[in-house]
């Protein structure tokens, strides 16, 4: 049961949740799990298909617009839509079509293949004529071909001669959905593509749209093809805006449907019908079993690398397994792209990247498949020049300032004290860029990219920063948690930006070792001088870390501790989260946390305090955090097993591992929450099993849940991959490729080879 | 020259500045000086009518709404033009406008006549066919009948038999200005108005108005008459919008037009129509020039009570007059409007109104005009409603929050860091009710309206502070330097705060003892128990107020003074106002105050502080100020006489007092500053002379400007007139109606009688 996630569920609240369980996506495309068949009209669904990436421009409104607020941003658009196949039975003057919601379900079920990367609806149907057929649909988006959403539909008849007709659709009239009452949905629900190009043939169904502003072109080439030999088949258009292509037979034995939808986007291709034809040409001699052969092969390859087993807990297996998979299906893999914030799996956030990537979902990229982490990072570089002008933008001489939300780079962010204010975000990326570096040891793309940004995001904190009383301070920013707003010397934004500097500083050391022409030519290019670089040095030396030496604990600035705690008692339940039921200076007036801050940093940078510190710091914390963030749970997991809290960290590893699957946060029909998916990952990995990425080595700390049997997981590190189980009696570090590893565990080092597994027994 | 004010610019630029400059208004209408003839279509003019409280209700955009952002707002919306005048000379195959920019000026002079409360433009023209004629228009909005704008004009014919065609009109298809780039002024300049009514008859011209969301109707009837005897008229109707008569007449003696505006609106009259005819009737026996000697009397009688006069500085004596004269002009003497930012002389801040009307603008009529002063503090009494619904909106259990800024009493302030955080606002609006208290001794006005508006605002700190290690705490909140938002512990609020409380206590001891039954009635009416008032004591008397010990100021607020200083000298002076060159997110960043802040709360309560602190913190804070807002000037030349620096109280009360005349801020155009004009009296009256009321009497520190010979002005005090007059050798209070008056001179005790004045010779 372990690689298939079930439902039954027919009631269309569940169904509007399963749309975003159950999306199909390849890191380029992604399909919502809508039903082919629709939904009755008083419904609420999400229809929705995306390209990742392709959005159009909107303007931002403002009441009063400040200098530097944003005028545009970019919106992840609803694409054409290509699910549709609705199934009728019947003669011509009584139809009734095969629905969830008519007829009688005699039976129903819903898989979504972990393994196999497809997803499958078995429905058994009779129509109150007494039709009766089993319909399986079944459904890819192919990690192969990256233009393919792949629909097979097998109809097997129970009752003979069943009159049929099937309607396949491509629709271009969409918009997407808005919501004016929830900051984290749009609200403006304008119609944003026009059709630029509609037409068919006997094979094949083509639309073409044209984005209001940015311009940009996505099509869809669409085939039918089904397995009956008599059919008649005859085409409508409506509107100009969607293709229907009208089929009839009887059915009296097993009949198939393979409908082919070939997606693509003027960024990727320029002739986008020519380029479809031609992948539709190459893909159309294999079959759909041949097709989901491949679907198959290149999912084993990624659980090889990435699976991860809880032996104990079913549950918890198929969360842990759901997440990976999902996380995989959303990854941009061309190095343009990144992983929205929900995905490909819905419209939530309007599709924007956030900090989301660098900090919760890169540590599973980095440490299972850095070729992927490796694209995910190459996006951020390809967005330097925006953060350069961003930074200038901001009254910065120098620097980087990397977007708090965006998908081209600009900024897009309309409420800045929870949005450009939140400088931490780049340092967040020079992180990630240094710890693809310590897992990977990849000093060519060091020097290709990462170097770069780390000069440029170190400078942007000498220009933030300043000196008072041989302290280096950074004044009126944003911490992660939304709760607390431009303050100053917010405990991790200060750690992060010792970190960035740092770095910035040994990068430029090692490149200026390996390839001292090279460095000359880079130094060149960004006008640095050396005495910049003793800068870095000078103010991270020098940072400003703030203690609290009564309470022995961080504070999260320099004036949370000062402020009234909130009244939790007198907060009833439904007032959660805060920010949908308070005015933001409200929440600002109290000891809140929406979300973990320091307990972050904590984890992120823990050599810059004591465990004593840290723990403290966890309790005080935890009293004043109502998770409100999705981005929460999982770090006060990994911390309560880091400071000795095994149950807590496992209460909240369970929060956070079926927070999608169990919608615990309410919002999963707007898609699923990335983050949070990455940090179920983090929290076995780096919280159970200890993992920290350090300048001297690989560490671990393991511990394992009494609530299970063991764990097991995989990572890559210097190229060479591990498998580590955590069981009841022994801690075991196998060497699957490479030659040799060296490893700390509980701070004691360890040399692992091929032949020499490490076994630990308690 | 001392009563006018004059111009002889024609130039388009000058014209634009002067349309605010020359506005005629009388607390209900106002009436930009556009010209009568228009202006060349290239030239940029704010044309614009207004009625003070008149608006429509409009939606705020957000990029993010976050819970309790207003949707809605009010904006003052520019009515129906009736100011036009068009005088053609010449056959009718060749006729010429008499313009400024046609033709040949001879000669043209503008001048404001302040004594008699009319604008006056002479123009001695000549067209290019050789028509010469004089033309004398006169323009006064009247204050003896509040509805009427009345325009007079004279044609004198230079050369002979000179044939005339007069356009008279009244045009409904307005809309407001709008600037996108400028945050002080609107950025929409959707139309919404419709005609609602348009009528004409021989007699007059009819238009009526009504507003698109909030369905108010604004109504003009226009009336011309012409002393020659053979004229023919005409009537056009454009686009069922305006109504223009065209009279036609040869001018061979000097000839007068007589036109009136008759304007009213929705909320003072059912039937504007019917209303408007009645009152034209009633003012129809009246000529021009009896109409000109009523609001001469009633100017009379406001000199009489309010005149300054300044010895030595002809400049400056036009400016405070000027300034004094608009204050009069702008005020809402109704109970139900108060004074808009720009009164009614412009559009900018669309109309709101702020705490520029109880902290700049009521000192002045609380002093001079006492019943004009009641009127403007009715008003707040008047939305007492809607702030106690804003404070529950923003989580407050009890009391009242005042609007940021407002017109009918709900939050209009979208950008809340600089808007709703400001909650000073509550605190100087009590602060306003106890000093008109203090100056009038009227106990009836505090029973039923002042004692109400105090215990809810005290409620509202109750609510908003709390303790910590015994002091009372005010976090959260932007004092009233809008380049540093979103503080704890601004001195400021939390020593207006404190006054707040403690004379919500004293009042309510007060009015307990005067009305015991009252008391009971009100305390029922607001659920108020006896314990409530004790806290506001205790809250008062533990109320923390930050000190820096080191440097002996008064600290900002909790971390101002950590943060780096703005640089200066880095920025150059056309980056001034840094509110329009820097992101709010930067300004914050520094130690820079676009305003007084802490020196304005040393200003309004002296005695929480020594002197020794108070200029120590004026030192300090005048190193960081940029004066970018015109509330700051007139503060820092009070407080500078205040702690000694006589030449700064000086230069800053030359900045503030011809700042509009000279247009020193650049953006005269939108509207006169309001608060800065307030500022130039209580720079005389509260700086120079160093006036205070204090709960045990009024107190004067007399200094003169080594550049002033003398000044004098009036106040009353307890009902009772006063002249003082501080010359180089002497300091002279003459009591001129009254019986005794006592009052401290330098801290020293004196009793003035009608027959005893007081000398203090040097």
């Amino acid at each position: 049961m372990s690689w298939k996630v079930q439902s039954n569920a027919t009631d269309i609240n569940t169904l509007l949740l399963e749309e975003s369980l159950f999306f199909n996506g390849n890191g380029y495309i992604g399909i919502r799990g809508n039903l082919e068949e629709g939904l009755p009209k008083h419904a609420k669904t999400i229809r929705g298909s995306y390209i990742n990436g392709f959005h159009d421009i909107v303007d931002i409104p403002y009441g009063e617009k400040l200098f530097a607020f944003p005028e545009k941003q970019q919106k992840l658009l609803n694409i054409i839509d290509a699910q549709g196949i609705e199934i009728w039975v019947g003669e011509d003057n009584y139809r009734e079509k095969v629905s969830l919601h008519s007829g009688e379900v005699l039976d129903y079920t819903r898989i979504l293949h972990l393994d196999k990367g497809i997803t499958e609806r078995v429905l058994h149907w009779k129509s109150n004529k007494g039709y009766e057929l089993i319909v399986n649909f079944k459904r890819l988006v192919s990690f192969h071909t990256r233009e393919l959403f792949h629909q097979f539909i097998t109809l097997t008849p129970v009752s003979k001669d069943i009159p049929i007709q099937i309607v396949s659709s491509v629709n271009g009239d969409v918009k997407n959905f808005a919501d004016k009452d929830d900051p984290r949905v749009a609200s403006d629900d304008e119609k944003r593509l026009s059709i630029s190009n509609l037409s068919w043939t006997d094979e094949s169904s083509f639309v073409e749209v044209q984005t209001k502003s940015s311009k940009l072109h996505a099509a869809v080439l669409s085939t039918v093809s089904v397995s009956s030999e008599s059919i008649s088949y005859r085409y409508e258009i409506n509107d100009g805006a969607s293709i229907q292509t009208i089929m009839k037979m009887i059915l009296n034995k097993e009949m198939t449907l393979d409908k082919r939808t070939f997606i693509a986007d003027s960024t990727r291709y320029e002739d986008l019908q020519g380029s479809l034809l031609a992948i539709n040409n190459k893909t159309a001699s294999l079959s759909f079993s041949e097709l989901a052969k491949l679907q198959q092969e290149y999912m084993a390859s990624f659980w090889n690398k990435t699976d991860v087993t809880i032996d104990g807990e079913d549950q918890i297996q198929e969360a842990i397994r759901f997440n990976l998979y999902h996380l995989l299906q959303s990854a941009g893999q061309d190095g343009k792209t990144s992983i929205a914030a929900k995905g490909l799996s819905g419209e939530g956030y309007e599709g924007h990247y956030f900090w989301d990537t660098e900090i919760y979902l890169l540590p599973m990229f980095t440490m299972t498949n850095p070729e992927l982490a490796r694209k995910l990072l190459h996006y951020r570089y390809s967005i330097l020049d925006s953060a350069r002008e961003r930074a200038k933008e901001m009254g910065h001489k120098k620097g980087a300032l990397y977007p708090w939300r965006t998908i081209i780079g600009t900024e897009c962010s309309s409420y800045y004290p929870a949005g450009t204010a939140q400088y931490h975000i780049s340092a967040d990326i020079a992180y990630s860029y240094v710890q693809y570096y310590l897992a990977t040891n990849d000093k060519s793309f060091l020097k290709d990219f990462g170097t770069e940004v780390l000069l440029e995001t170190a400078r942007l904190w000498l220009e933030v920063g300043h000196y008072q009383h041989n302290e280096f301070r950074i004044d009126a920013v944003t911490g992660p948690d939304e709760y607390t707003a431009i303050v100053n010397n917010n405990y991790y934004t200060n750690v992060m930006a010792k970190y960035n500097l740092q770095w910035a500083h040994k990068f430029s050391l090692l490149i200026q070792e390996e390839d001292p022409i090279y460095w000359q030519t880079l130094k060149n290019k960004l006008s640095l001088d050396d005495s910049e670089l003793e800068r870095f040095l000078s103010a991270a030396n020098a940072m400003y870390l703030p203690m609290d030496k009564t309470l022995n604990i961080n504070p999260q600035d320099d004036t949370f501790l000062q402020k009234e705690k909130w009244d939790f008692e007198g907060t009833p339940t439904e007032h959660y989260p805060l920010l949908l039921h308070y005015h933001p200076l409200t929440i600002y007036r109290y000891q809140v946390c929406k979300q973990a801050d320091t307990v972050l940093a904590h984890f992120l940078v823990e050599d810059e305090q004591s465990e004593y510190v840290m723990k403290a710091s966890y309790n005080y914390y935890e009293k004043v955090t109502t998770h409100d963030s999705s981005l929460s749970s999982c770090v006060y997991s990994m911390m309560g097993a880091r400071v000795g809290y095994l149950d807590k960290a496992y209460d909240y590893f369970i929060e956070t591992a079926r927070l999608d699957l169990d919608n615990i946060q309410g919002n999963t029909k707007d898609g699923l929450h990335m983050a949070n998916m990455g940090g179920t990952w983090m929290a076995i990995v780096a919280g159970f099993a200890g993992m920290r990425l350090k300048e001297n080595g690989l560490y671990f700390r393991p511990q394992l849940p009494k609530q299970w049997d063991g764990y097991a997981f995989h990572i890559q590190y210097h190229g060479q991959l591990l498998m580590i189980r955590n069981q009841k009696d022994s801690f075991i570090v196998e060497l699957l490729s490479g030659d040799q590893v060296d490893l700390y565990i509980w701070d004691k080092k360890y040399t692992i080879t091929t032949d020499n597994s490490l076994v630990i027994t308690n």
